[in-house]
């Protein structure tokens, strides 16, 4: 018998009591053991909730409980979800989360805690919410280096490119829609901006390296400045536009590239396919080739589903630690300035001349956007297209880096 | 230090030998052990290979030697492979295995034999080859109700339909052409005729019930009938056509509807962007909803990847057994004949009113096939559209279900 204390009662607490009791047949046959919610912990009442008689607002009833052996931190933030996963994990309850933003930052430190005390720190649903990725990279391409990640990782941004292509609609237009509709938040910083989809890459990049990568240091774009101009070129070359988290194994084994920014892939590419709030994440291993893993990658259910997969395999390891290859040392991060990308460049009209002075190989790209032109330069290092930004100032009116397969 | 055996020194078993020579530093980093090949058994010598003095032609070498705590099934095959993975997995020696006929043959047995004896049986690698999918369904879905499972399960048919479909080729051509590349065998017709798909499909089926489907009661229809015009048709209706393993699961806990044939689905339907020797894994689960796992379905490398994965798992694992839900008892299938699909129809030019008048719903589809003509029927249930094949004999050309999602 394995008892589960949840930490905050919001979308993704609430979904993982739901999936705990409706699936409870499922989950303690995986588990080899019966699984049930012993304790809710939140700083709110619920009155009329099915499950109110379990909630606590003390931690300590968790924490001093010897029957919990199994928590999920499913309260978001670093500061009281920091400091009640470390203190479960040293009293040796094992801690499932889906909180990104302290995986990103304390991850490490709170797995190397967790294998002092003889349990572990799971956060299966930190990234890709429902699709097992996590566990694919650790496990089933365990025998692999893993030369690449790339990867479609926020909901929000994908919805609002996907509706911008398929509806030819405007930025502002299609953000507020999602805003209403829940997909984005009131506040869409985090997303837009690409924050998230940056902690993401970097947990992802940490488990490829089994060295820390710092979400701070990561050069980081979002997709404010994408216009419904950018899919109509986008069109006329037979690609898609996608907010890619991109993550590229360095020569050395403790070195590695990193970064979030809007990209033009192929329409024939698996990732052009994934739409909506859906993700995708490309692996590249050196045996196994590229492999994709697709889904739903936020919402209420399939993050719940992640965190309790991860409850099972706590569940299964009782005093015990499931290892993960994630040490504090700091990776060496290669300088985005000295890549080299493609990119697509859409300038006011009667600058095409001199930007293509300027560019390697400019080839024009003809689509019916008055008063503009777009442009697909060759490769140039970043600092280079930087310096040309620089020197046209307003007459470059958006660039968008253009995926190449290797 | 975990020594392993390979029993096959074939495609994979080399492939296997490679995968843990090259990339030794990460497999044993992530056994938590040294992992090393210590013999090889085959019938043949291998002089000049770089591994020829870990050749033996004796088994009892290697089941005798009680250093050897893993050993990869790699011979292929029901006879010496049944025999010395259960020798093995008495002798407390985990078997990982890519022999998908086997698992499909005798799972149950080998995974209760390998409880008895504290060892694991693990097969990844029979499924999707280097695509992790058992592992996905087993642990990282372990929180869900699986609801359905429909993929691209051979590479090799997958091939020759996306051949068929963008050089507009016939059958016999791209066979021919997949022959002298070696994606297809001289003897295809495990292949072709849907035989080596259907085992996956009954593996994947068994791991979402826990209980045993047999493969060889499944409906099972290959792609050796379809025809140029029916991509004709595809492409004038926006569809692709793909060899589907569907596993659906029924109403009650042991009842599960399961097999394979052609079907045309989207063109928006991430599986239709599956092509060449891709694979693709739709899983459904009742929490998470859609999830999609991509990759190399076959070769070398790929499939090699995969049983390593499974070395590394039984080498952390080596005295315990990692336990699979996968029982005996044979589950209850749901009767083929009585399932309602729609589907595309060609017949003769002249038998389109007669088919129209016998079919519900139908809907005609313009393609420019000349003395021919294609209609989209309404659902009705198998055994009556055999009905209406039965009359029309020779007057239907072709037929091909039509995979609606739900």
């Amino acid at each position: 018998m394995v008892k589960v204390a949840v930490l905050g009662y919001g979308t993704v607490g609430s979904g993982v009591v739901q999936v705990i009791k409706d699936n409870q047949k499922y989950v303690s046959k995986k588990s080899g053991t019966d699984v049930d919610v012993k304790y809710i912990l939140d700083l709110r009442d619920f009155p009329g909730d099915p499950y109110e008689n379990l909630v606590t607002h003390e931690f300590d009833d968790i924490l001093n409980d010897p029957e919990v052996s199994v928590v999920c931190e499913t309260m978001g933030g670093v500061g009281a979800a920091y400091k009640f996963s470390k203190a479960c994990l040293e009293a040796g309850k094992s801690v499932c989360t889906s909180n990104k933003e302290l995986v990103a930052k304390n991850g490490p430190e709170l797995l190397e805690i967790a294998k002092e005390h003889n349990c572990s720190y799971l956060f299966e649903a930190s990234v890709g919410g429902g699709i097992p990725i996590i566990r694919p990279i650790m496990d089933a391409l365990a025998a692999e280096k893993i030369e690449s990640i790339l990867g479609i990782l926020n909901g929000t941004t994908n919805y609002i490119l996907t509706k911008m292509k398929d509806e030819g609609a405007d930025f502002d237009d299609v953000l507020k829609q999602a805003q209403d509709l829940g997909y984005a938040e009131r506040n869409p910083e985090a997303d837009i901006e690409g924050h998230d989809a940056c902690r993401k890459i970097a947990i992802l990049s940490s488990l490829m390296l089994g060295q820390t990568v710092d979400s701070e240091k990561l050069h980081t774009e979002g997709i404010s400045k994408i216009t419904g101009a950018d899919f109509t070129y986008a069109k006329a070359m037979g690609k898609s536009i996608k907010l890619l988290g991109v993550s590229e194994a360095g020569e050395n084994e403790d070195e590695v590239l990193a970064f979030v920014a809007p990209f033009m892939i192929d329409e024939s590419h698996p990732l052009a396919m994934v739409n909506d709030v859906f993700n995708g994440i490309f692996v590249t291993g050196n045996m196994v080739g590229n492999t994709m893993y697709y889904g739903k990658g936020a919402g209420k259910l399939p993050t719940a589903s992640a965190v309790v997969a991860d409850v099972i395999d706590a569940a299964r390891h009782v005093g015990k630690n499931v290892p993960c290859y994630w040490e504090g040392k700091e990776a060496k991060l290669l300088d985005f300035n000295e890549v080299s990308h493609s990119f697509f460049v859409r300038v006011k009209a009667e600058a095409l001349g001199e930007i293509k002075s300027l560019v390697p190989g400019g080839e024009v790209v003809n689509a019916d956007v008055p008063g503009q032109a777009g442009i697909l330069t060759g490769e140039i290092k970043e600092k280079d297209f930087a310096a040309i930004e620089s020197k046209l100032g307003e007459k470059i009116l958006g660039k968008i880096r253009v995926y190449k397969e290797n």
